[in-house]
């Protein structure tokens, strides 16, 4: 374990090269068209084009805060898994991760891989394992995406507790990956998509599995919850309660080795409350940069994203767990990741 | 203005007489049954039923939690306006609103009633005019609870800043009440009611507010954004970000006259955040006792929504702030509820 790296679990490939872009434009365009046929064809990207799409982007920015490593993942508001069907989201999962993995490829110590599922609504998530195999075993990927929503904000599939997700999640456990929980686009006007469909799922995730004996079902299996959980640490005397009520255990126990949060909280007294409360165990650094949040925040004068700021100024967690939340829990969550640190460093 | 009262704006009937939940039972068993005539009916429920039922709940409660007066309206989860039709939501708004207002009439220093609304999925918000009109102008009521889903967590209307609501706040704005956004409960197997339907409506809520001129159009309309605003105060950087970002005004100007948030927030971290981050004239005290939680935390070994105690607890703000939050801002967002008092101290 290399002492003092910061590893950033919530990255998305935002500023891939336009050409994914049409490509998914021209997909999307033949949905309409039942007489074309439905090939995956073919997206040219050259490795300059990659190289220019993160060096004044993500590298820069991982240089500018200190941090290290990106677990990186495809666009997550791209995946809309709810255009076209199970074909359409396969072909397009295959291309977004094909160009994670030349990102990953050619930045080996900066960008480890993290996959889009092809998931479909109404179709059982077991039909993404063929995907998560391929990215796990071939590409070298170390976990996935969950979306818990796969119609983009109409919530027409059964909780992530429901036994239909218990292939997939056979797998992740076989391959020992971990899922972060994530949303996609919002096709329903009354949900922004950042600013109201993400948190609310993060929110939404967590009750089912408070809900639910998943863990008994599969004690190694893994979640992270992004965006800091959502609304969960600020209201965890309301969660403490309602587990107490609902005869659930404990919620220090029922996330300790299963559901973890990530940092994405983008102000100081967010994240002080995150990280008083919280088990340290549970926390994983992220950024989501470049994400949600783009520009600068007025009153501190950096980039609100810059999540690694707030954490070094807090002061009601030690330096030793501060190190778990910045390296040693992202190791823990994900360990195909030291494989893929200890080969290039 | 009394000096020292404390107001709890969020307070439901969750103790209401057997009575009504069987006049509710049979209501719904007869839509069902075509045939059977749809008559609103009777409820027989004597005085004694209405004191036995608060007697030993919220007036104890007020009592032993030191607060004097409940912003009083039906049970929030009993609402269900996805059930039947626009005529089935009268009948029941109408029954369960008359229970308040004789609540209210026995103890009028204790309680000053918000109606609830007879929305059904897909019927303009306007068709609820008249009930809003009776509550208020008859009955006394103070304000409304406002559903942004109607449908039971399919979220099928249009967001709160949508046209189709302008009716309803034309009149809400002539009769200078306001509307606490409230949901009820979930017939969407995603969403636990308490522990993800609620909060998440209050976000989303919020990012409609955040993204609409709605203000605009009535500078006078106000919301209380239950449950400490969902995720909003937690996430309050994000939400500064998402407002920069999309060109909108800063959240302090956004939410001045309009937005307001209660305390119904579980934890002495969560009312510190809340507290830190809002300004205190956007804060009203409200606890939802008797509601979600309903037990002790064992770490304190007091109720989980005695919210009172938390605030008590939280030296970030100054003592004339803590008044605003008890009784001021209740007093100026809810302007009918001067007249009520002062009937009775």
């Amino acid at each position: 374990m290399v002492a003092g790296m910061i590893i950033d679990c919530h990255g998305h490939y935002t500023t891939a090269p336009r050409a994914l872009l049409t490509w998914r434009e021209a997909q999307i365009a033949a949905l309409a068209d039942q007489s074309k046929a439905r090939e995956k064809g073919m997206i040219h990207i050259s490795d300059e084009d990659i190289r220019a799409s993160v060096e004044g982007a993500q590298l820069k920015l991982q240089r500018e805060r200190g941090t290290d490593v990106t677990i990186f993942s495809p666009r997550a508001a791209g995946m809309a898994h709810h255009i076209g069907d199970a074909t359409t989201s396969l072909h397009w999962s295959e291309h977004c991760n094909d160009l994670i993995h030349r990102v990953c490829s050619l930045y080996p110590g900066n960008f480890v891989g993290v996959c889009q599922l092809p998931q479909s609504p109404g179709v059982p998530p077991g039909n993404c394992i063929g995907e998560l195999e391929r990215c796990v075993t071939q590409l070298g990927f170390i976990g996935c995406n969950v979306n818990p929503d796969p119609s983009g904000g109409h919530w027409t599939s059964p909780p992530l507790t429901d036994r239909s997700w218990y292939p997939l999640y056979e797998k992740m456990v076989e391959l020992d990956v971990p899922a972060m929980v994530h949303v996609s686009s919002s096709c329903n006007p009354s949900f922004h998509h950042t600013g109201a469909h993400y948190i609310n799922a993060d929110t939404t995730a967590f009750m089912q599995f408070l809900m639910s004996d998943l863990f008994k079902d599969f004690p190694t299996l893994r979640f992270v919850i992004p965006h800091g959980g959502g609304a969960v640490p600020y209201h965890w005397g309301r969660y403490r309660g309602l587990a107490q009520d609902l005869k659930r255990p404990p919620l220090d126990e029922l996330i300790r080795d299963n559901i973890f949060f990530d940092t994405c909280v983008y102000h100081l007294a967010g994240i002080e409350l995150l990280l008083k409360i919280v088990p340290a165990d549970n926390i994983l650094f992220g950024s989501e940069m470049v994400g949600a949040i783009r520009s600068i925040d007025p009153e501190t004068r950096h980039y609100f994203d810059d999540t690694r700021r707030y954490i070094d100024q807090v002061t009601v967690v030690s330096e030793s767990d501060k190190r778990k939340i910045f390296e040693g829990n992202a190791r823990r969550v994900y360990p195909r990741l030291n494989r893929r640190i200890a080969a290039t460093v």
